[in-house]
C-alpha cells in the first residue's frame, strides 16, 4: 500500500507503506473513501514543528469498514463510517460529559492519508452513516471527521444562540466552517474577518452578513464600529496566533464568549488584560465525536454542505501538491481520493 | 471629617479629609453604617501596588442615604443602602446583560473607609433594604458590597449547579464566601483548599465537605485523588498568582468550569497548556450590582450569614490596626464602625 509520509519541511512523499492490520481486538481498519488535508497539517510541513523522523500523516477519514476486531459491536464490515481525529472509547468521565477528544484513552488517528486506516476503539471512534452513500455527499462527511465538528465546536463553545451577534477571526476551512456554524445556530449577523476575496465570497454562502478585512487594533476598532462600541456576543477564534487569540478577546464585548480551536502557537495570555476584558473563553481539540450524529443527520439531509470548502481535488497519490496549493494559499482545502482498490 | 488615607507601604492614616459633597446631580452622600478593609487593598499597602501620592482608601459601604442629587430617583433620604464597589449607569449595554463593573460609565468608589462617601450615579448603583436593618444583620449586608458579591459571582462564573464538585482555591474571605455561595447553588461537594484553622473550620461552618491542606501540585494530585482522577466540576481561583491560578486550571475536569475573581498580579497563561487543559474560564470584576436585590433578600431573611467572614471589629479610627491584622492574617477581614455622628 503507498501513503503519505512527511519527510521535513516542505518534503511530502506518497510512498510504500505497511498495510495496516488489526492489532487490538476493539480496532478496526478503514478503506477511505477520501482524504484530506488540514491546516494543522501546516505547522510541521512548514517546520514549525519539528519533525524528527519519517512520520505518516493525515487524520481526517471517512469510508468503508474493511475488517473489525473480535470484540467490535458497532459497526460492521461494509459499513461507511466516520470518525474523529482522536479515536475515544465514549466511556470514560470525559467522553460522558462530552469531551471525548480528551478522553482517558484517547488516541490520535495519524495515518489516514492513505488507502487504508486503522481507527482504534472503533465502537467509541466510529458513527455509520444511515447507508452508503452516493458519491456527491463524500466532501460534505468527511468534513465531520475534523474541520466541519471543529467549526461546530468554536460555534457552540462561543455559545452561539440564535439571534447572536458573531465575529469569526480566521478565513481557513475552520473559520467559514464556524460562519456556517453559527448560520446554523441561529445567529442574526455574522461578521467574517478575511482580505481574500475568494473566502469572503464562500463567507457569505456559508452566512456571513458582514466582512472585515481590517486586522489587528484595525480589525478591532471595526467590530466595535459594526457593534455600537459594544463589541460582538460571540467571536470564534479560528487560527491559533497571539494576535489572532487578542484580536477575538479585544473584540468581544463584556460578558461575552471566545471560542479558540486550533492549537495555539506561542500564545502567551496576560491574566490582568484577560480579567478586565470580562469575557468567556473556552477551547481545545474539538470533541468532534459528541457531533457525529447530528453532523451526519445535517448533511444527510442536505441541509449543509460543508463540504464547499474543498476548492482543490487531487487523486491522493498527488497528496504533495495539496499540501503545496494550501501552503501557499492557492486552496482553501484539498481533497484527497484513493484510486478505486 | 476623618478618613483614612494610605501614604506608603503599610502607612496607613486616620486623618481630616474633606467632607464630600454632591458633585454631579445623580450623585448621593452615604453616612456610612459600616465598612471594612478588603484583601485587595493589602496589594497596595504592602507596595505591591505603587501609592504615587496620599490615597484616601476603602470601596466597600452600607448605611443610611444624607443627601441626594436633583436627579437621582431611586433612592431617598433616611434609606438604609448598599452599593457595589464599582459604580454604575445600570442601563448601558454592558450593564443590561449583567455586567455593571464593565459599566460604560463606570467609577470606582474609592473613598468608602470615613462617615461619609460619595457615591456616583446612586439610581444605578445603589439598592435599599426593606427597612432600616437591625444592627446584626449590618456586617452581613456590608459584605454585599463586594466580597460576597464575588464570592458569589466566582461560583456563578464556574457554573456550579446543584450535584457539582466543586473546588475552592484560596481561604480569604472571598473564597469563603465562595464555599458559602456554592453550598446555596446546591453543589454536592465542597473542596476548600486551606491549611490554616480557623479558615478551615469556617469553610466547614459555610457548607465544606473536605479540606486539602496541599498546595501547587501536590493540591493538584489531591483533588485528583478525591475526584477518581477526573478532576473538580467547578473551581474558584480566589487568590489572583500564577500559582493558584495554574493550581485551579489543573484541578478542573475536561470540560469543566473555572473562575478567577481576584485582580491577576503577574499571571501568564500558557495558550497551548490551556487548550489542552479543556477547561471553560471566566473571570473579572465581579457584577456586584447584578446580585444585590437577591443577596439582600438571602440576608434579609436570614437564609446567609456571611458577616461571619468578620473576624475583627475595631472602631474605624482604628483602621491601621485592621490593616495590619489582615497582613500579618491574623484576621480574615476587619470590619470598622465609624462612630455615631
Amino acid at each position: 500500500m503507498r501513503g503519505t509520509v512527511l519527510y521535513g519541511p516542505r518534503d511530502v512523499r506518497f510512498e510504500e507503506r505497511e498495510i495496516p492490520k488489526i492489532i487490538k481486538p476493539t480496532d478496526a481498519i478503514i478503506r477511505t473513501s477520501a482524504t484530506c488535508v488540514c491546516g494543522s497539517d501546516l505547522w510541521p510541513y512548514r517546520g514549525i514543528n519539528a519533525i524528527p523522523q519519517p512520520t505518516p500523516m493525515g487524520h481526517e477519514y471517512c469510508g468503508i469498514v474493511e475488517e473489525v476486531g473480535s470484540l467490535v459491536r458497532s459497526v460492521k464490515q461494509g459499513q461507511f463510517v466516520i470518525g474523529s481525529f482522536f479515536a475515544s472509547d465514549n466511556t470514560c468521565p470525559n467522553c460522558q460529559v462530552g469531551y471525548q477528544s480528551s478522553c482517558q484513552q484517547r488516541e490520535l488517528v495519524s495515518t489516514a492519508q492513505a488507502p487504508l486506516v486503522r481507527v482504534p476503539m472503533a465502537d467509541g471512534t466510529l458513527v455509520a452513516t444511515p447507508a452508503v452513500p452516493s458519491s456527491d455527499l463524500i466532501p460534505s462527511l468527511l468534513t465531520l471527521s475534523d474541520v466541519m465538528g471543529t467549526g461546530w465546536f468554536a460555534a457552540d463553545a462561543a455559545n452561539v444562540k440564535p439571534g447572536s451577534t458573531v465575529a469569526v477571526v480566521g478565513d481557513g476551512a475552520v473559520g467559514l466552517l464556524g460562519v456556517l456554524s453559527a448560520k446554523q445556530m441561529g445567529a442574526k449577523r455574522i461578521i467574517a474577518m478575511s482580505r481574500h476575496e475568494q473566502r469572503q465570497k464562500l463567507a457569505r454562502e456559508f452566512g456571513a452578513t458582514e466582512i472585515v478585512t481590517e486586522r489587528g487594533d484595525q480589525g478591532i476598532n471595526r467590530i466595535k464600529e459594526l457593534t455600537d462600541g459594544v463589541g460582538a456576543d460571540s467571536v470564534l477564534e479560528c487560527v491559533g496566533t497571539q494576535e489572532s487569540m487578542m484580536q477575538a478577546i479585544n473584540s468581544t464585548r463584556k460578558g461575552g464568549y471566545v471560542s479558540y480551536v486550533g492549537v495555539p502557537h506561542g500564545v502567551e495570555l496576560d491574566g490582568e488584560n484577560l480579567f478586565f476584558a470580562h469575557v468567556h473563553l473556552h477551547g481545545g481539540p474539538a470533541p468532534v465525536r459528541r457531533y457525529l450524529p447530528q453532523l451526519i443527520e445535517l448533511v444527510w439531509s442536505k441541509k449543509i454542505s460543508p463540504g464547499k470548502v474543498f476548492d482543490l481535488t487531487l487523486p491522493l497519490d498527488q497528496v504533495a501538491e495539496g499540501y503545496r496549493a494550501m501552503d501557499e494559499r492557492r486552496a482553501i482545502k484539498a481533497l484527497l481520493y484513493p484510486k478505486a482498490a
